[in-house]
């Protein structure tokens, strides 16, 4: 399907129809139980496709830098939740974002707390950063005695008001078919409602904010959760596949590599596409191997993956070695094209910097 | 020392002394046993620090990419090697470079030869890529019949001139303070030399091509070697440290990162520094930990590598968790800065598109 898309270095393709039903699923889930849709953009990082999201009633979204929430809030999105531990030397780009649309900071300490309330004008919202068993930032309900300082520092500023406890149960990507991701998501409702039945008295209007692809995916009930912020899923990738928060036909980009040398002696063919383009993220597949991608086959309209897909064993910066299936060896010749499916998407998006749609179209994402 | 570099995101910091210092040493080496230079760019990826080879005598370079051969032959490069197995898809960029400099190419199939044949209208000189035991690509003495054919297509072709045999020996970076650098330079010496000896009667020309930065760092003969082509070198990074290629004063880029959280109950304190900025490239350090960078100190002037330093334990897409020292976790502050030496300098530079020097002075890169 490729020939018409005059491609001649490696090249991200996003399968727009994919991606749109990605989308649309969240969104419908979002509604059915009465969440709020607040996805993260830092997966896409472009203008033109989060405007696809205003078609199914997105408009408010999360980002993971003061950049990504200046470049979004330049296409006219008014509510962004930076979703990291706000870094108070970015000061300039803290106000300035403040005083343009309602900003929502993250934030785990009073430091940062006391650094905000002095240099902002105009008034931010803020959510505690809470740990749910991921330990790599927040704070427990354990913690109680530092969260009630934060929330009295947020009383004296006329500028901080507290939104409510926000949580990434990042560990949920240590799933793989089981009961881990069911497991991640029950300790992250139960430490949610202990803070819940703690605070809500004082703060009625407070939000829990969770979200990460696989439990947004998998799970069916999200008692006391007021908001979720997947971002992934409007691509998906291998890693989701293997953690069974989608199945391969979900996955909405792939990356176009052409073909430079072949390797019948040991069944490999060399791609033109390395770590500078997929990134060096690898998994473990369900045979075991550690790979960095999988080959899918070119259909009449996009790509399609085999049950028994050729894979990358190993990547350098520019080299990606494809352990071929025999067939595929056979056929492939040097100069074709090949189809990667990356294991991780998010950073295989940031590393490209564009889309190809499969009708050919240019789509942009945040440079520098 | 960073106070007075205003910075305030994660910043990819250039120490020009200690730059230009590998650069010297090694075009010194190079001198001493009378080896062509050429060294590869994809490392730094920039005309700006590429104007300081000029300093010590190099005028000639390799790069990984047509793209690159591009943007470097902009900047006043007349003699370039891509050395990355020819991607015939790219037949403009072919085109115009071989029209504009001397291009060498690599080649290792007779396909890549005939397309470009048809496609040229300017001479470009071709290296046959050799298989000294990496296994990624190239072709091994016992190919001869292969190369046979690939010679006789080329003396049949009035644009392609046979140029040698080139090499990457990548399974140097498997050495650890012992004797497999060693070996494999041993090898490769050996698999070159057999080519040699079959076709130097027929090409008293032709050139033989090495160039891994372990090997070019620390071996100490280079019989039957006409130039070399490191990279790394111009920065090093924790991988070449543990390897034995150069110690941890020779690393010349440092990722400032600002510090947003502190969990001294767990000794870790989280930075505004990820996979997007270093690179999720991992190696073991000599504890048998596997690491994503080291904590250096400031110093007066540029940074210092502790003895026992503190290590980044795992990054994700814009977090990296630092495991502390008990004396850095009692002085370091949200707001402070980090600086995080990495672990591939390679990737690292390549992510981040842009140097400020401790003069404060910003060094632009390649980008799109």
């Amino acid at each position: 399907m490729y020939e018409q898309l005059n491609i001649s270095t490696p090249t991200l393709l996003l399968d727009e129809e994919k991606c749109r039903r990605n989308i649309e699923a969240m969104a419908e889930k979002a509604r059915r139980h009465d969440l709020l849709f607040r996805p993260h953009f830092k997966t896409h990082q472009s203008q033109e496709l989060g405007r696809w999201f205003r078609d199914y009633g997105v408009d408010s979204i999360t980002v993971s830098s003061l950049k990504m929430a200046s470049y979004f809030a330049d296409d006219g999105w008014l509510d962004i939740t930076v979703a990291f531990p706000v870094n108070i030397r970015e000061q300039q780009r803290l106000s300035a974002l403040a005083s343009r649309v309602q900003l929502n900071l993250v934030a785990e300490n009073t430091e940062s707390l006391d650094a905000l309330d002095k240099l902002l004008q105009s008034p931010v919202r803020i959510f505690i950063k809470t740990d749910t068993g991921y330990h790599r930032t927040g704070l427990g309900p354990h913690q109680s005695e530092l969260i009630d300082r934060m929330l009295n520092r947020m009383e004296r500023s006329s500028k901080l008001e507290f939104a409510g406890f926000l949580a990434h149960a990042g560990h949920s990507y240590q799933g793989r078919r089981d009961k881990v991701v069911a497991e991640v998501h029950r300790e992250a409702l139960d430490v949610m409602q202990q803070l819940r039945d703690r605070y809500e008295g004082r703060y009625p209007t407070m939000m829990v904010s969770l979200g990460d692809t696989p439990t947004c995916s998998t799970m069916t009930e999200y008692p006391g959760v007021d908001e979720i912020r997947p971002g992934n899923f409007v691509f998906y990738d291998l890693t989701q596949v293997f953690i069974g928060s989608c199945s391969a036909e979900n996955i909405a980009v792939g990356l176009a590599c052409p073909v430079v040398a072949l390797h019948p002696d040991r069944q490999e063919i060399i791609l033109y596409g390395g770590g500078v383009h997929l990134s060096k993220d690898r998994v473990e597949d369900p045979g075991g191997r550690t790979i960095f991608g999988y080959v899918a086959d070119w259909t009449q309209r996009g790509w399609q993956l085999h049950e028994k897909p050729a894979y990358l064993r190993s990547l350098s910066q520019e080299h990606g070695i494809v352990r071929a299936t025999p067939e595929m060896m056979q056929r492939t010749k040097v100069g074709d094209l090949l189809c990667v499916l990356p294991v991780h998407s998010c950073m295989t998006a940031d590393l490209m910097k564009e889309y190809l749609t499969l009708d050919g179209k240019s789509i942009d994402m945040m440079k520098w």
